[in-house]
């Protein structure tokens, strides 16, 4: 039996806020036939089935429709993020409003649970003890990957004898690619299943014209964002840190720039914009210690900095230092392996790689150049998400300012304080912003998998809207794919959403970068909270209000 | 201008609960004289002028008093804790009922502010700005320590030609322990300058007969407890990770105490029982092995782990280890410094140690063992909290079980990730409870100051039951106090308290230790809040409730 927090207790009767034409009887408005992002004829050729489909909108109706009872199985694949459970408790609710004899089984652990056919059979006893609660703990999730027919015909096999009509896979930007491969893949072999997918990640990465924003995002932001502020009213009382603050995100910098606007530090970095700029590891270090050298000119020897976690990888020569590893460390090994220092060590690996990445490799403090070089994954490749980024540039950022010093350039002081936030977002209760948003989404999928759609990508639009404007709807998830090369093939996949250097959340940062960077103009959100004004509990993320031009 | 967050706005109209006898007219009530906690008669020696003062209480009264305008100063010393402002409104507003001509001058920066004669005017409209929020950044904070005669003397030239009449000290044991003695001089010169004490700690180390608790430690605790709350659902998620937490607390374990009776951890170890069970760091790192391998048994691979983060030197063998690398690595500085290696470097040092401390440095995983043998203070000796227990403790357990596989002791999987927080807690906004009490503490000791006392600490008690029922008065500072050993001499200080083995709460966690380890009990606090239910909104700690029989 669950131990139960006050707080949790409370939120068990929070009833999420819902778009109007959700309350009543539904009707389906069909939009105009629909094209991938790029590469049309490509995608077109690997969906035939799934391909080109209209976009849907739900609107109020009129008349009740009755819908045949159905089975439908659900997994949560991939990293968590806040709301899970309410896309689930909104799916369990819209599929009983359709027909009270459907049902819903969870499957157990990600994609993984499809394949062994482990699932449990969600009933209201067990979704109400999940209601408005952070996690993926009621089913699990799992990061196996569907790629093999094999695994399909197993997952045909397995629903056949459960029953189950549809299914709903609730995941990042891969596992919808995945969702759609699935769909295309049943609907070919007229399996009669359906695939349903749900926009998650806290990343944000999946974006675009049909979703607004990926759920999950606003939670953990706002969780970053109250750590980000309690430090930075800790750096103005104190006045003697610079705390440097790695962020979730390795392929876009979506929540170190919402962090950045609902907190406004000192410096924040972006990853799309040091790629962008093509800027050198020994650049980036400069600016930081620049910025430092400055506020230190104003009697500020403290501050923030935030780092997406990925930055390192969007650093050109970085990159390059990192491939030419991989390769050097596969092919000498055992000459590595021999060698006893890893002074001795880091010599060799340099002898072997282009000249200008062993500059690179040699101008990193000797822990990384040694975590670069010894921590490899399984694939014997470089692990980037294990370097300590925020350690990195603190030492980094030290020398240099050493160096300054020696030559009158700084005059102040600098201690670095390392943080690195993940995996205190990503199960936070959600914000009611998430509670509402999963679960009308939960709700939509229930309605687009009873009007037979599949292939489909639930989406919820209008979002800084209040929650009765909100519009419900569905989209073929081809129309946001394209071709990428992924381990040496082109694979149709979702195009991920990077920070639009031209966007306005982007501008927002930039036209306030000096100012932030020159005062100390930190703003301190605190703790998310549930109960109190609609200002405090019911607002968004900057990013969203900025996109929508609000 | 602050840029002000939507709670940060709507908290600016919090109106602080207080206690009934603080509403209206008072009445001191005088109980009897105090003793020392031990050391009676060398304390009573050292502070004549100060010792065996009753504790007294303010109690509702029929008669209104009239003070005399006065001016005042106020320091925030040492470490930030959540409610600092609020004891600096309610002093503010205690002054101005007790005088309306009264003045609040904040010294800036800590102590120092006091020597170097730095303050500005807490007006109505600055304090305004402050109330109700986390930080100590109205007049900073500082480190210095008042030891020195001259350093008083220019304190009382200081007040005398600002015409200060009482200093309000917020700070530790420490700190407290300064004031008295500020106290002690100020009476013995016959400056006519008071001194009042506030027991501020987010460690809750500042605790006895009249001290319940100190401030800052509810508001701490619940933002620690929501971080692993949140890391624990997502553990329990993706049910393949091992976190150790890392929490606050050199001298005392009440932080790692409070959190494990909030969110019900699988382990949580206790520094004070490590201690006087003696434990070797190996045994630590096996009880946390056994209890991984019989949770891998029933099938989960997963848990959490609490530390709190003065651990390793309430290891004895480990604290023996520190103090002869101190010694050694003193006589031989410059031996070490011309070895190449790291490698050469330890074998030498382990050369010069004890066998004994030998055997314990070469079982550190190397990066520890330089660590402890390269990274000194500006006093040469090791750096205790720069010791990342997390991941010495997941490196040692990870070599533990890898041994225990072979041995046919462990069947799992072991994959760990570490968190530390401090930082993310010290300046949360402050809980109700914080916020309430510290108001209560701040109109308390303007009282005191009217009621003319010195050397006394202000004190509200009764804290369990609603606000309008506490206690408030003062105690004197001196009753707290023992003789202790520092830097090689006898001093008077306020005797910290540890975590009572023999207490309810620690008690309390011993009695559930075997099922939290055994099973998945985690509970999920979320972060706090400030509208809700009050059961939810003005809850105490755990440790409070426990230690006083609730």
């Amino acid at each position: 039996m669950m131990v139960k927090s006050p707080l949790q207790i409370a939120r068990e009767s929070y009833v999420p806020k819902m778009p109007k034409s959700l309350m009543g009887n539904v009707k389906v408005v069909e939009g105009k036939t629909t094209e991938s992002v790029a590469d049309q004829d490509d995608i077109k050729k690997l969906f035939p089935n799934t391909y080109g489909m209209p976009v849907i909108t739900f609107e109020p109706g009129t008349d009740a429709t009755s819908y045949p009872a159905i089975k439908v199985g659900v997994i949560l694949s991939g990293g968590q993020a806040p709301g899970g459970h309410n896309v689930i408790s909104g799916l369990f609710d819209g599929l009983q409003r359709c027909n009270p004899n459907n049902v819903l089984y969870g499957f157990l652990g990600g994609p993984s649970g499809l394949v062994d056919n482990e699932y449990i059979e969600l009933t209201t006893e067990l979704v109400k003890e999940y209601r408005n609660t952070g996690g993926f703990d009621i089913i699990g999730s799992g990061r196996t990957k569907l790629e093999e027919e094999a695994q399909f015909e197993k997952v045909i096999e397995n629903c056949k004898a459960l029953g189950v009509n549809a299914l709903v896979i609730i995941g990042g930007d891969d596992s919808n690619t995945n969702a759609c491969v699935l769909a295309e893949y049943f609907a070919s072999k007229k399996s009669g299943i359906q695939v349903i997918g749900v926009p998650k990640t806290i990343d944000g990465d999946l974006k675009n014209e049909v979703v607004e924003t990926s759920f999950g995002f606003d939670t953990a932001c706002k969780t970053y964002s109250e750590l980000i502020g309690n430090i930075q009213r800790d750096a103005n009382s104190a006045k003697k840190y610079y705390h440097f603050i790695r962020l979730m995100g390795r392929s876009a910098s979506h929540i170190a720039l919402e962090c950045a606007l609902e907190t406004q530090p000192n410096i924040t970095i972006i990853s799309e914009e040091v790629e962008k700029k093509g800027m050198t590891l020994d650049e980036l270090v400069t600016d930081i210690a620049n910025v430092v050298a400055r506020r230190a000119e104003k009697g500020y020897n403290f501050g923030t900095v935030l780092i997406p976690e990925g930055v390192v990888e969007f650093i050109p020569a970085m990159k390059t230092l990192i491939s030419e590893l991989n390769d050097v460390l596969a092919k000498f090994e055992s000459e590595v392996a021999v060698l006893e220092s890893n002074r001795d060590k880091r010599d060799f690996v340099a002898s072997k790689i282009s000249a200008q990445s062993a500059e690179v490799f040699r101008s990193l403090p000797n822990n990384i150049a040694n975590q670069l070089m010894l921590d490899r994954d399984p694939h014997g490749n470089v692990q980037v998400s294990m370097i300590e980024t925020e350690k990195l540039l603190i030492d980094m950022v030290k020398s240099k300012l050493k160096k300054m010093k020696k030559d009158g350039l700084f005059s102040g002081k600098f201690a670095g304080q390392g943080h690195f936030f993940g995996y205190e977002g990503r199960c936070a209760t959600p914000s009611n912003f998430d509670a509402d948003y999963c679960y009308s989404l939960g709700v939509t999928a229930s309605l687009l998998i009873a009007e037979g759609k599949t292939g489909y990508m639930a989406s919820v639009k209008n979002l800084t809207a209040p929650a009765e404007q909100w519009i419900p709807g569905g989209a073929p998830i081809t129309m946001m794919m394209n071709m990428e090369k992924r381990h040496g093939n082109m694979k149709p996949v979702i195009q991920k959403a990077l920070v639009d250097l031209d966007g306005k959340p982007f501008k927002m940062l930039a036209d306030n970068r000096e100012s932030w960077a020159m005062t100390t103009s930190f703003v301190y959100p605190g703790p998310i909270q549930y109960f109190g004004p609609s200002e405090v509990c019911d607002l968004t993320t900057h990013t969203l209000k900025l996109e929508q031009g609000k």
